[in-house]
């Protein structure tokens, strides 16, 4: 069955609830118009009543010239002892001036009771009044039922009447909202089921939670009993373990479930509206998320990565491209040939697949995963490990050597690290010192003192990410160590790895390669 | 309807499939009596055939006396043109010496056509072959059919077939694997509901990944439809986006579903199973992991931090304890006095809740957290702070300081390292210098010689593992880095901490508190 559904999107208000998440006024603003080119249907951009800065990002949204999106101000029922028209929260939804107000009533006798503390009757006609008032003024009203499931498991009669007071208030939209995040698909699609026969010709919405790890399958399960408005969070930002995940969520009821949206002709812009989110979030983006994440079509095994190499939809359950997303290969201590030849086509380096060489090089490449080298994450250093093994390529510069000296005084509360480096270049040695509080910073820094006067454009490469990984942690101090590096100059971002029993030896590599490939995409681009 | 389920943990060999994701064979072996406490049914250790390391697994485990679990080698069916009792593969999986044996096989004429280029019919004869190969030679064999739901879309006739072919082989157990990960709940609940139809009385299990962000939702469909073996991952570890997160599953199957599990006894100990498990993994965790993650049971919102304070189960689905989780607040978080409590009773210190001391302790240990230390994995440096706070106990040494040295020099190949160490014992002062390949070494012997003449005793402590953590590592050269040691003396086992944005500094300072805790050991044996 084939239904056009509406996506509600309340990363921007639920979202923020969530551990680590918030958002500047101007970001709220950037993911708005975001959400809106992207062809959401409703961006629920925060509560006027609960902060400051909620009010000021709909003063600034009313600027907003919007493709599509309707922007919806969030907010509760009247209290019980004031009259709709005389509750400030109410009267600040009105000041948002929004073409939708979205505001929440309560489903469970419990809350009504122990958190309201008011009657069942009387909650009964905050939702009738509250909803009326704002209808009245203008607004297009959904109504959020919240605790939907555990009122109506505890009483069903009373969580519809609940729905039937919004309903007669005028409300466009009746979602039920599982607040607690805990219920099961089945019961979800049961109780959906009820609500739509319940309400022949209402559109009925779902606000799920993800506290059972079933927030997406719940949304899903409401729209196949009939719901037509999905409410969730980009990422599935949100309180506690989260919202329903628009991110998953929305390909799935396009790809699979073969439902009407409207964003379904931007699809392919998922990846980049999950990566703009978490960046204006400031928040680090989960690498095995469903569809969007860099894991979802990377394959390790030598089994899986031969077959995806033979035919590609063996191991890929959609196209990754139709979300943005792209088919990777982990260079692993698993992989055989096929993952070698698929990674250098990756990275665009041409491989024959009967040469001789490229026998050599999976050994050379056993042999140093086997010392410590892990290239899962360091396209950078297995593109020049292919260079100076295919084609004999040699490094731009000659390292003659590196001395660092941490040292520690406790009368002084003070530790210090001094790093100098030798290098050649051409015919000239280079040797440089740096000082800083750690060991990495300072060989770092010396290092690119010892390189800038060739190359210069090292100076624009930052290191972004730094990891150390124990191998074998338990030889104690003799592990051999992998450090990987993250570099950037501000247009590219590559991965770089080196290995050893010693740390400072493992993050020197690491760092050199990272320079080195650096230069590489430098004399790149002017070839 | 109440079950036995039985549950079979893969993150020993699909897990590691995951990217990132790798565990040495001590660690391996260490996971695999972790689960065998927590009650687990089947652990499958690995792939015999794959690789070196999961061969020496299982012969490290013939020698584990577990209480419960059995240990599962994994593989696939015999070769087209061997007969099973010539294939080098089957014969891997009877030297692992397990008492039961996984062999997946095909059930998509694609992969049987344009993977393994055979025919179905021969297909057919692999399965039924290899399985009663496995059986003859006395193991317990659970058949994994690969691809089993997009193959029985495909072909619903022939996918039956194989897994005929396998229970004529004489498998325990036939296993529907979604081993691309796309499917929806209700596809996986009808053909479930359809092979348990189909075969009366024959155990079925399933095998699920997250590709569609619904790993748990589908693992539990299959349970709902009459499977009685759930397949999955400790913290769904695996590759792509994952495998069915057992993390998740076990607890929805004993608190929501009622079914009865071996493990329902110990679910208190589901978040420490799953710390552990990303320990081992060298992997962070994910705050907001439904069940275990710290975000599972956080407040934010001032609403519902309120009413979770009024009536607590009005904003949790379940109660945190019972998965040894807890209730958080956030914006206010940090180390409760009742836990401090709670652990200082652990490890032997008493306290009394009314001093003043103790707040501020909390407030010392609070501002100790906020710079990178973490206490959860070293109660040997929690003892100490504690000391030292409390009972104004001095070290037993004095530092004056110390220094480290590493060079390197390219013409040589060779790396050295060297510290210096410098202490007060006394009225005595000793200076000492060391060489090792890396710093850490070399820290470690002089810290050691320079308190031995003193505390010979310190010559027993042997480091048996070592691990770094860089904190908020998008800050490069200039993160915060955790060192955590675990050191032994041969009869008991403790682990300490050490927190700078200097990585020997960090070091140093687990180091320190390993050696004074042999020291305090010492003493209290005395005492």
């Amino acid at each position: 069955m084939t239904q056009a559904i509406k996506i509600y999107d309340t990363t921007l208000r639920d979202g923020t609830q969530g551990e680590g998440v918030s958002f500047t006024v101007a970001g709220k603003i950037r993911v708005a118009e975001k959400l809106d080119q992207f062809g959401i249907d409703y961006i629920e951009g925060g509560w006027p009543g609960s902060n400051p800065r909620d009010m000021a990002f709909f003063e600034e949204a009313q600027k907003l010239t919007l493709k599509h999106a309707k922007i919806a101000a969030f907010g509760s029922t009247r209290r019980a002892s004031l009259r709709a028209e005389e509750d400030p929260q109410l009267q600040l939804l009105l000041d948002a001036k929004t073409p939708v107000v979205t505001i929440f009533g309560k489903t469970w006798l419990l809350h009504v009771v122990e958190i309201l503390r008011t009657t069942a009757e009387e909650n009964l006609k905050m939702i009738e009044d509250s909803v009326r008032f704002l209808t009245e003024s203008g607004r297009e009203v959904i109504y959020d039922a919240e605790h939907f499931f555990d009122g109506f498991c505890d009483n069903p009669e009373y969580a519809l009447k609940t729905l039937e007071a919004a309903k007669r208030g005028g409300a466009i939209n009746l979602t039920l909202c599982d607040t607690n995040g805990g219920k099961l698909v089945s019961e979800v699609q049961d109780i959906v089921s009820q609500v739509v026969a319940h309400f022949p010709g209402t559109a009925v919405g779902v606000h799920c939670h993800n506290d059972s790890g079933l927030g997406v399958a719940v949304s899903l399960a409401g729209v196949e009993a009939g719901a037509v408005l999905v409410q969730g969070t980009i990422n599935g930002v949100g309180e506690r373990n989260g919202n329903g995940n628009l991110t998953t969520i929305m390909p799935n009821l396009i790809l699979k479930m073969g439902q009407e949206l409207n964003c379904a002709p931007n699809l392919s812009k998922l990846r980049d509206l999950s990566l703009f989110v978490d960046e204006m979030a400031n928040r680090a983006s989960d690498n095995s998320a469903p569809f969007v994440g860099p894991a979802a079509f990377a394959h390790k095994g030598g089994v899986h990565a031969d077959a995806a190499a033979k035919v590609k939809h063996s191991y890929e359950h959609i196209e990754p491209e139709l979300v943005g997303n792209r088919t990777r290969v982990l260079v692993s201590d698993m992989s055989g040939r096929s993952s070698v030849m698929m990674k250098a086509k990756e990275i665009g380096v041409d491989l024959d697949a009967r040469s001789p060489e490229l026998k050599d090089f999976l050994a050379e490449l056993k042999e140093l995963e086997f010392r410590g080298y892990g290239y899962e994450a360091a396209d950078a250093s297995f593109k020049l490990l292919l260079n100076r093994f295919l084609k004999g390529k040699k490094d731009e510069f000659e390292l003659i050597g590196y001395r660092v000296m941490v040292g520690h005084q406790t009368s002084l509360k003070r530790t210090v690290s001094e790093a100098t480096v030798k290098v050649k270049i051409g015919d000239e040695v280079h040797h440089t010192v740096a000082e800083a509080s750690g060991p990495v910073g300072a060989l770092d820094d010396a290092l690119r003192k010892a390189i800038a006067p060739a190359f210069p454009e090292i100076m624009e490469v930052e290191l972004i990410d730094f990891k150390v990984r124990i191998l074998d942690s338990q030889h104690g101090a003799d592990a051999i160590i992998r450090v990987q590096i993250e570099s950037t100059d501000g247009k590219e971002i590559w991965g770089t790895v080196g290995a050893s029993d010693n740390i400072i030896e493992a993050t020197w590599e690491a760092l050199v390669d990272s320079v080195e490939y650096k230069i590489l995409l430098e004399s790149e681009k002017q070839a």
